[in-house]
C-alpha cells in the first residue's frame, strides 16, 4: 500500500464501520484521486460517487461522462445529479450551496461523504478569511469531520499537499478533468493560487504547510472559546415568567457577571445561531442592552433581527415579531381559532358569547373589571405583571362589544369564565 | 488639528497624565512623523526621544545627528544609546533585543515609551507568524500597550496605515531617513512588504486593512484564552506537602477533570512561562504525565525544562535541578552554611556534633535510627513521606562517620536534637 494510501486510512479508522462512503466526485485531480485511493483500501464500507452537474460551463457537459468511465473501471457505483446555480454576487458561493445542498440531499443515515479538500486549499481558505478580517470564529479552518444531512463529512486529505496527490495520479496513470475555470483568477482563490502563493513559496517552501497548520490550531482554539461559550450559556439559562413566548433568551444576571471578553465570547455564540455578527464596532448595542435601568426598554438592532430587553432578561425577536399586528380581527365563529395576520393565532377555551367578538390591541386608556376586584387599569395590570414591551403591543385582546373581557395567555385577567389562548408568532430561529 | 494628530490624541488619552512620554526614535518615516505628532499635541507630558544605534550599517551612523536636528527643531530632549548586536542566526531578532533592551533600560518608573508601528507592520507581522504555523497565541497581535521595564509601551499608530502616514510626512516637509536594510528582502518581513503584501492588495486594496483587523481580533480571541487558563489554573493551585521545594508545581485533580482542548489551553498558558512551547505532536507527553498510574513517575521533557509528576501534582524542573548533584561534601566547619554544587546550601540548628560531618546523597541501603522508634529503611521512610522521586536523589543527608543522622528538611527525620535545613537550588523560572 502506497504511503498515502495508509495516511488516508489511518484518518478514515473512525468511520471504517459506517454503512457506507460516498465521494463527491468533481472528476478533477483531488476527487479522482480520493476516489482511486479509497476504491483500493480493503475493510471498508461500500463505496459510491456522487458527481454533480452545475451547468455553468460547456466544457462540464463532457464531466459525467468522465466521471461514468473512471467509476466503472473502479467498479464503483456513481450518481449524476444537475443543478441550476444562481448567478449572482458571488457564482462560487452559489455553486458551493447547490452541491453541499445536494450531497445533504443524497446522504443515507450514517453515509460518510467524503471530499477531497487537501492542505493547499486548507491554507488558502485562511489567508482568504483573513483577507476579509475574520475574527478566530470566521478564520477557523474547514473542519476535517462534521455532520452534514443524515450523515456526515469527512475531508480525509486535508493533511496532504497538491503535489503529493498529483504525483500519486501520475504515478498510476490516472487522467481527470482540468476545470478551466481554476485558471480564470477573477475568482478570488484562485488569484491566490496563482499570485500570491508562488511568491510565498518561493521564500518560505513550507508555506501552505504552515498556514494550514495554523488553521487547525486556530480551530482548536475556537472550538475551545466555543466550549467555554456554552459554559458560560448554561448560568443564563434561567426559566422564564412567560415560558409561552417561546423566544430564545438569556437571563443576563448570569452573563454580566463575566469579564467583557468572555461576555462577548458568549453572546457571539449564541447570535450566531439566529444572525450574522455585528462589527466590532457595534459592540457597544450590547453594552447599552445590558447596561439599562430596569424600566428601560432597549433594544439592539442586528442584521437578521433585534434583542430586546426587558427586566433582566433579553430577548431575541425576528421575523412576524418585528411586524406590528393588523388592527382589529373580527372573530365571526368563536368555536374555532382564529389566525391573526402576523401574529399567530388565538383560541377561545371556557364559556364565551357566541357572537359580538372580536380580537384588538393595546392603544391606551383600555380597563377591564375583574371579578372581586372591581375597575382596574390595563396597564396597571400589565406592569404588576411585568409583561415584556414588545408584547404588550401585540398582546391579543378580546372585547364583547365596547368592554374587555379577556387578556391572552393571562388566565387571571379574564372577566368571567373564559380564558384566550394565545399561539404567538414563530421566530425564524435556528434557521442559520 | 490634523485628523491624524486627532486620531492619536484620542488614543493617548488613558495616559496624558503619565509621568513622561518617550518617543522610539529610529529617524525613519514612521518614528519621525510619532513625534510630530506629539510635540504638536497640548495638555500632554514632557516629551523626549531615544534613539538606538546598533552599528550594523555604515550610512546609520548618520542618523543620530539627524535626529538631534530633529529633536532641536521640535525642542525635545534626545537620548542616544549605542548597543552592540551579536551577529547570529536572525539580526533582526538581535537587533529588536538590543533595542528594547535599552528602552526598558532608560525607562522611568511610570513613562510611556511610545513606538511608531502602524498597521502595515501589524499586517505583515501576523502572516509572517501564520507562515510559521503558530497557533491562536503565537499569531497574536502585537498589543497597543504592554508593561516595559518600569513603565509602559504604547503603540498608537496601529490602526493608521503607511501611506497615511507617508502623508503626513509630505504634507508638512518633514524629512527622514531611508534605511536601506528595509529594502533587502533577505529579511523576511521586507520580502513580505516588496513581493507578496502588493499581489494582495492588487486584488485586495483593504488586505493590510482586513489583516490588521484580523489580528486585533485574534488576540482579543487570545486574551479571553488566556483568562480562561488563569480561571482554570486557579483550580490546580492547591497548597503542597512541601512547600520549601519553591518549585511551579500543579494540582493535577484539578486540571484533569477539565476538556482535553482546556487542559492543553491552561497548560499552554502555564508553560509558556518556563519554556517554548511543545509542537501539537508532543503533546502526548501530557496524556502521559496526566494518567500515570501513582505510583510512576513519568517526565514531560520540554524545550527548556522537564515536568515530573509525583502523586497529584507536576512540577517544573529546570537548571540545577535537572543535573546530579556532586557525590560527598565534607562539613567542616558545620557552624556555617555549605554550598553544595549544583545543589543549594545547608545549614544546621541544634546540637550537633563539631566536625566528622559530611553531606552525601542517596545510593540505597540506608538506614537510620530514630529515637523511640529504632532502625529504619530510609526508602520506607520516604516512601511513607511520599517525597517525590526527583527530590530522593539530591535530597541532602547528614552522616556522621557512618552513620546517617539527619536528612534534610524532614524535620522528623532526625537522629537527636539537630535539624538539617536545605536551601534548594533555584529554578531559572520566569526569566522568559
Amino acid at each position: 500500500m502506497s504511503d498515502l494510501a495508509s495516511r488516508v486510512q489511518d484518518k478514515l479508522a473512525p468511520w471504517r464501520d459506517a454503512p457506507g462512503w460516498c465521494v463527491a466526485l468533481s472528476g478533477g485531480l483531488d476527487s479522482t484521486v480520493l476516489l482511486h485511493l479509497l476504491a483500493g483500501l480493503r475493510d471498508r464500507p461500500t463505496l459510491r460517487a456522487v458527481h454533480v452537474h452545475h451547468g455553468l460551463q460547456q466544457v462540464a457537459d463532457a464531466w459525467p461522462e468522465h466521471c461514468r468511465r473512471l467509476c466503472d473501471s473502479l467498479g464503483v457505483q456513481l450518481l449524476v445529479r444537475h443543478v441550476t446555480v444562481e448567478q449572482g454576487a458571488s457564482v462560487e458561493q452559489a455553486a458551493r450551496n447547490a452541491r453541499y445542498g445536494v450531497f445533504s440531499e443524497v446522504l443515507q443515515a450514517g453515509e460518510i461523504l467524503l471530499t477531497g479538500q487537501h492542505r493547499d486549499d486548507q491554507a488558502e481558505t485562511l489567508l482568504l478569511r483573513l483577507l476579509r478580517g475574520a475574527g478566530l470564529r470566521g478564520a477557523m479552518a474547514m473542519p476535517e469531520q462534521r455532520l452534514l444531512g443524515a450523515g456526515s463529512l469527512v475531508r480525509p486529505l486535508l493533511d496532504i499537499s497538491r503535489d503529493d496527490l498529483a504525483r500519486y495520479a501520475q504515478a498510476r496513470g490516472l487522467s481527470w478533468v482540468e476545470d478551466p475555470s481554476n485558471a480564470d483568477t477573477r475568482f478570488n482563490r484562485n488569484y491566490l493560487r496563482h499570485h500570491v502563493f508562488p511568491a510565498l513559496a518561493s521564500r518560505w517552501p513550507q508555506a501552505s504547510r504552515s498556514l494550514a497548520r495554523a488553521a487547525g490550531h486556530l480551530a482548536q482554539a475556537g472550538e475551545l472559546l466555543d466550549e467555554v461559550a456554552r459554559e458560560d450559556l448554561a448560568q443564563a439559562q434561567v426559566s422564564e415568567a412567560y415560558p409561552w413566548l417561546g423566544l430564545p433568551s438569556l437571563h443576563l444576571p448570569g452573563l454580566a457577571r463575566l469579564s467583557a471578553a468572555r461576555q462577548r465570547n458568549a453572546m457571539q455564540f449564541w447570535l450566531a445561531c439566529f444572525t450574522r455578527l455585528p462589527d466590532t464596532d457595534h459592540w457597544a448595542g450590547w453594552n447599552d442592552l445590558r447596561d439599562a435601568r430596569a424600566d428601560a426598554s432597549p433594544i439592539w438592532k442586528l442584521t437578521d433581527g433585534e434583542l430586546h430587553r426587558a427586566g433582566e432578561r433579553i430577548y431575541w425577536l425576528s421575523g412576524d415579531w418585528l411586524r406590528a399586528p393588523d388592527g382589529i380581527s373580527y372573530w365571526n365563529d368563536p368555536r374555532q381559532a382564529l389566525e391573526l395576520t402576523g401574529n399567530g393565532r388565538v383560541f377561545l377555551a371556557g364559556n364565551f358569547p357566541a357572537d359580538g367578538l372580536r380580537i384588538a390591541y393595546r392603544q391606551g386608556g383600555e380597563s377591564m373589571s375583574l371579578p372581586g376586584r372591581g375597575h382596574r387599569d390595563l396597564k396597571r395590570l400589565l406592569n404588576e405583571r411585568q409583561v415584556p414591551s414588545f408584547v404588550r403591543s401585540r398582546l391579543p385582546l378580546l372585547f364583547a362589544g365596547e368592554r374587555l373581557i379577556a387578556v391572552a395567555n393571562l388566565p387571571d385577567l379574564t372577566d368571567g369564565d373564559l380564558q384566550l389562548v394565545w399561539n404567538v408568532p414563530t421566530s425564524e430561529q435556528g434557521l442559520r
